[in-house]
């Protein structure tokens, strides 16, 4: 049986706020998760050395959070292949934009799984999405939290509802 | 034994030149592909019944690929707990960054993976990507892969140190 | 005698605090109001139905608020042939950029009529001016506002001489 | 009983191959329509005048198109209570973003219903939706064409399928 | 002796404190002002009369200043042909990129004279070099103001050695 | 009296095309134009002498065309008190937004009456309307065009109603 | 033996706390560093006799920093051979694209090493590097700081680390 | 005696017709060129060998050119401490500015030296200025160029000037 786990790698440890979402999704899911500060530019071989391994060292998938000219989720991409999520970091100037771009728009060959800035939350989910193509339990939890939200939702209207004849 | 196939969805026949991109992708990978037409604004009702029974039907991942205001993928994504790859397709205006956005920057608990504007070939890499986390021989066919582009570059330079000589 | 009444769906009840602007308005008109909270993408269901009844149950249109990959207004304008406007939410990134994009530029067939970013006291007025079409009591008070917004300013400005003058 | 008329004016001759498919549109549900080239800047008075005296002369809307600082839509608003829907055309730079800008980011107190750049069709459409709120033949009509829409689509993924397997 | 006189317009008693700027500027160099709120789409009578007769009244120039989809100043410019200067309001969404292509994007035949984005001050120069084209003591100030902003970026970058050595 | 003289100045013989439009409409108005290539990069000396003297040999207002990073317009305003006006050329990418952006920016202190990208014949017009502020004889062909203009679109929107009733 | 000298010149004494990097950094590296505030449009000719002189006095590098219309770089690299490297500076509006694209854009000929927006630390760096091109002290130091780089970031992961298993 | 050369990498040898520009130049100056096609996300390791090893094999400084999401600079940045410069290229979508903000939003540490979108020629010219902050046989070529090109806008200008009057 091959191992549930993903790599969640960030290029600061100033994204770790937003990134912990990420974590904190999978862990729900019952997920193992290996977290780790790796810079595409500070610590490359450390970085390309994780992506080059982590298939036989039982990762599933990995997820991936920079920001401005955010090139980590695609050089951990060309190393491996495994699938590569990609959150693009919000900071300091034009709001994520760089960051989104610099992910998303990559060359053909090498893929990145683009979420939306910032969301780290989401990232967690598709990770699980991806191991649940082929395990029926994750499957399962997955159905389940989008029952919950639906009736999240529900109840919020619920409560809307409330509120305005209240 | 779970069945390798992938649906294709395009929210127009317009977009096939593109999109037949990830379909010729998939099949060089040996991944069933079911291609459709389908549209989140025009045949909706079509488009969340082909989500909701893709699981049960066998399929391991949904390509969605539209222009503009691109809703396919959230719409799809909405209706499915497998992942859905979106395909942003660039029109007539605004360079596709209209459909990019409108795929990639999908709400909390809904997410969709995106490449890049047209990127086809890679959404078909990344489904492969995400079946391959359980399917050992197309990951070996992703190494392969990997390798032949590692070659193709290393012979596109040895082509340009002959012309420059030359 | 067709019933008066607008439908004010916002994708997420943290959009409350601006989408009430576009209550507020409708009520000032004596226009009925029915406020959900709906998500294209966590109660598609919903959604749907309540778009595909929103004639039948004597609705006259429909205001959607949703921020980002802002599917909302799309989606329900799917399944109704009444007018659908979106009001795009600006969102913790991108200015509301994305909502405006993923809002206003609807493919062919399926146009939604979109204002302002959080131009939530618009969507009401033009749900009152469209109602007012055929309704001459609402055509009438919209002239009055239209008035008072003329006197409102014509005060300010002479509040504006007396305070330059002073 | 009133009269089913929408008015459908362009900034500039040149915008005409566009905005045609806003009256070809109209004209296909049986709506009347005048069309005018009229300038927002160059015979602002004829402007103001029409859009003042539209809803006596018996127009349900307004469609205003225009280019670049796209200023038409919302100085017509300015002058009546009919709803105003604006068409943002493409110019030669920009690719359209600044219409879409100057037409949809409207003050509070005078929305314009704002559809997609150049998205002459779902301008007529929009319009006809708003006739259909108390119309029940036009919107009969709307509802055979969103079901042609889906035909139409229908027809096209079963073309798709035998090209495909042909 | 024509009068040197400015007209200096603005959208919302809320553009005050950026308009403002322009005002002191126009007064620092011994220009009269009147300074207005106007809106082109809430007092859009008003605002035409008081273009079309601005020149006879013995204006030299309009400012006109606005945010989001700014039509202030094009409206006033069709009805005179006195130059008109634009100054941009950043609002609550897009940093008022809106209001700049609203505003500087205009079609041939009707200028609006651009600054940058609440660039007040500069609007109120950039009327007194279009009064000094013909008035040599206007000319002086520009001069001298040129010469102090000279001597203040000196003594700045005095301050600075300083600040560093000390 | 003073001369009616109007430098036009392009940082690049390529913009001529473009720029020949301001030319040609200064030319209309009777004004006198001396055009030429300098560059605020290539020939800097040229550029700075040629605004430093321009006031003195006789010119009211200096136009500046350039693209990309375009500088122009902002250093010859930095060397003289005259009127500067900056036409914003469309290059090779990002569509004149680069050089819309480096135009109209200015710091403040020095103004650059900016108008559209490539909007040549609006600059010939503002610097007319500058000049006019003294000049009733180009104030009264400025009254003329301004008819002119409202007539030719009155005669376009007659051929469109002969085109379609025809 | 050529001296190490950079000039760090800002176009505002507002823009010091950012610039205040740059010279931290060269300062780091036991380069001289030179810093002014000069303005390309304030001060032109001290900005140009500055960057025309500044190879014979013992320059080996210009570092412009400058907001919005930042034409300060170019404007110094107009005057002179050495490499000028531009730091965009974010100032009130559109952060800071206006000032990255004022900065980088440059036309044929006169290039701008561009940095990040607000990318001081990353200018003094880049100017180090140039000056180690031939300078293997500097050379040496580089490396040194490399490599403390990556070990601060080593030490961060160990810290995550601890504090996830903590 | 140090080795004048100058590496120009490119991740495409799509990307050759304007990458030939920088080779071209650095020629044009006697600089040794070694150009090469070389993949960040293709072939990585190549990559990050060239670039270790890149310093002590001569080279003066790196060049390097990439389209979309344009990582390779950095890449190659993060492997030497010899100044890399990195060329944006436009590619099928979003004009060059997703390759732009890619290249040049690095973060604290590693600069890219970022020269205009599709600025081959100007990426010369900046490896020629840094290496001739040491040489002055090649600051006297820069000197000779500038001057050259200060003479051909000076012809320019001439030429319009007989086009003018001819």
């Amino acid at each position: 049986m091959w191992e549930k786990k993903v790599a969640v790698i960030m290029g600061s440890d100033s994204d770790w706020p937003v990134v912990k979402g990420a974590v904190d999704t999978l862990k729900s899911f019952g997920i193992a998760v290996e977290a780790h500060v790796m810079s595409a530019h500070r610590t490359p071989e450390e970085a390309c050395q994780f992506a080059s391994s982590a298939r036989e060292n039982g990762f599933s998938a990995i997820i991936a959070a920079a920001g401005k000219a955010a090139h980590l989720a695609g050089v951990l991409a060309a190393h491996t292949t495994l699938p590569v999520i990609g959150i693009p970091i919000r900071s300091s100037t034009l709001d994520g934009l760089d960051a989104l771009l610099a992910t998303v728009q990559m060359p053909s060959g090498i893929p990145v799984a683009t979420v939306a800035i910032d969301g780290a939350a989401n990232a967690g989910i598709l990770a699980a999405q991806m191991i649940a193509i082929s395990d029926m339990e994750i499957a399962g939890k997955l159905q389940a939290r989008k029952k919950a939200m639906r009736e999240e939702v529900l109840k919020k209207d619920q409560k809307l509802q409330e509120q305005i004849q209240g």
